[in-house]
């Protein structure tokens, strides 16, 4: 399935400003700006001004929060996102309800504490956030999350992801019975994107710290719906080439 | 969710020719021409007449097999309605493949081995049979079976049904996790259906022999989306009817 963009010059606009450039930008001011969130249930609000607001946008890491502030703007940002930034870019503080700064270490604990299937969905996010796609959560399409491209103004999503452990050992996850395959990639044919499934292989490790990350193995797959007509040899095409003289 | 009826007159022409009596007919003939269907790995063959053929496929049992044979026609059930016909009508015997007639007892010990889930997929089947709802396999949809109002000429299938058993033991089953409802859900809004569960309990009988079946019970519970704006009380309404006098 190719990619959807959305309009004319989309494509264009898109490759004139590449993702890993507006994500480098996004680094380099929440470091300058020493910019700290705010821990709150699943979620971290974070206070920005324009430029970062602009910027958090571009790259499309969370949500703006409508507040009654003119010059500030409120971004809240998921578990998955705060991790990336605060961990992996190392360019976000987090602070708790009791004002102290959390380590990476018990942010991890907060979130694996809040999301048991947290550490493997983490890797998903940023194997995926590293290779440059932006992915948000999937939840209206019954994914763990979906994969842009680009941003989601100029593309639309063109992978749902689900995120699951290598092995038997979640019984409790998805695509275990032919049933549930069937209607995922249903649904994702429905809503023109490609089902991938991003396999991550903890190697016995477990998940006691995020330092275990960088060992975690990742496969990926894709499922799709084979079409016998489609995938059938181009008889036509082949007769053509012959008649014209290519082979 | 409103029956979705192919065209005009459909309902009439269903209600008009009530399925319990269509069933009827075809339990008789059944009888009277004392058939036997042959056993072929996950499915039963049916040699029939002009007059059977006619009667299975208003009653919706199996498909027909095209054969080079004028008179005669083969129709091939799947492993639940070839047991609801043996079993709960017991209007069909079956042949196994060395010639023999198959007890009940056999042919539901060959239907398990053959898919383990068949006690809780057949409950479930029967359960919905025997409300006079036509039951077909749901595979397309990412179900375990569709349910008609009627014949699929005259109605669209109303509802997508996943059979579970109750309790926890089945581990590897559908809807254990919020990705798999949201996805479910979903599908089924778009094909205009409602998901429809059938929670089946054995009640700690097991599934050693059909006679366990009269003791299992069934729950149905149907999972819609909640839209809360058509879920609000209709304001424009009840303001009308206190207008008009009626309250």
């Amino acid at each position: 399935m190719k990619p959807r963009w959305k309009g004319k010059g989309s494509e264009a606009k898109a490759s004139s400003d590449p993702m890993s450039k507006i994500v480098s930008q996004l680094h380099s001011s929440l470091i300058q700006t020493e910019t700290c969130g705010l821990l709150s249930s699943c979620s971290v609000l974070v206070e920005v001004d324009a430029e970062l607001a602009d910027l958090l946008n571009r790259a499309c890491f969370g949500r703006p929060r409508i507040t009654s502030e003119k010059d500030k703007q409120w971004f809240q940002l998921d578990m998955e996102e705060t991790f990336y930034l605060c961990f992996s870019l190392k360019c976000l503080k987090v602070m708790g309800e009791d004002g102290s700064t959390k380590s990476n270490e018990e942010l991890w604990e907060y979130f694996k504490s809040k999301k048991p299937v947290f550490p493997i969905h983490y890797k998903a996010y940023s194997h995926l956030r590293h290779k440059n796609w932006i992915v948000k959560l999937g939840l209206q399409y019954g994914v763990d999350f979906v994969a842009y491209r680009h941003h989601p103004a100029l593309v639309h999503s063109e992978y749902a992801v689900l995120a699951l452990p290598e092995g038997d050992n979640d019984l409790n996850g998805r695509l275990r019975v032919w049933s549930d395959v069937h209607c995922t990639v249903r649904l994702c044919g429905s809503v023109a994107k490609t089902l991938l499934i991003v396999i991550v292989n903890s190697n016995g490790l477990g998940a006691n710290s995020p330092s275990c990350l960088e060992h975690y193995t990742v496969e990926e797959r894709t499922i799709t719906r084979w079409n016998p007509e489609q995938s059938r040899e181009d008889q036509g095409g082949l007769q053509n080439q012959i008649k014209e003289g290519i082979i």
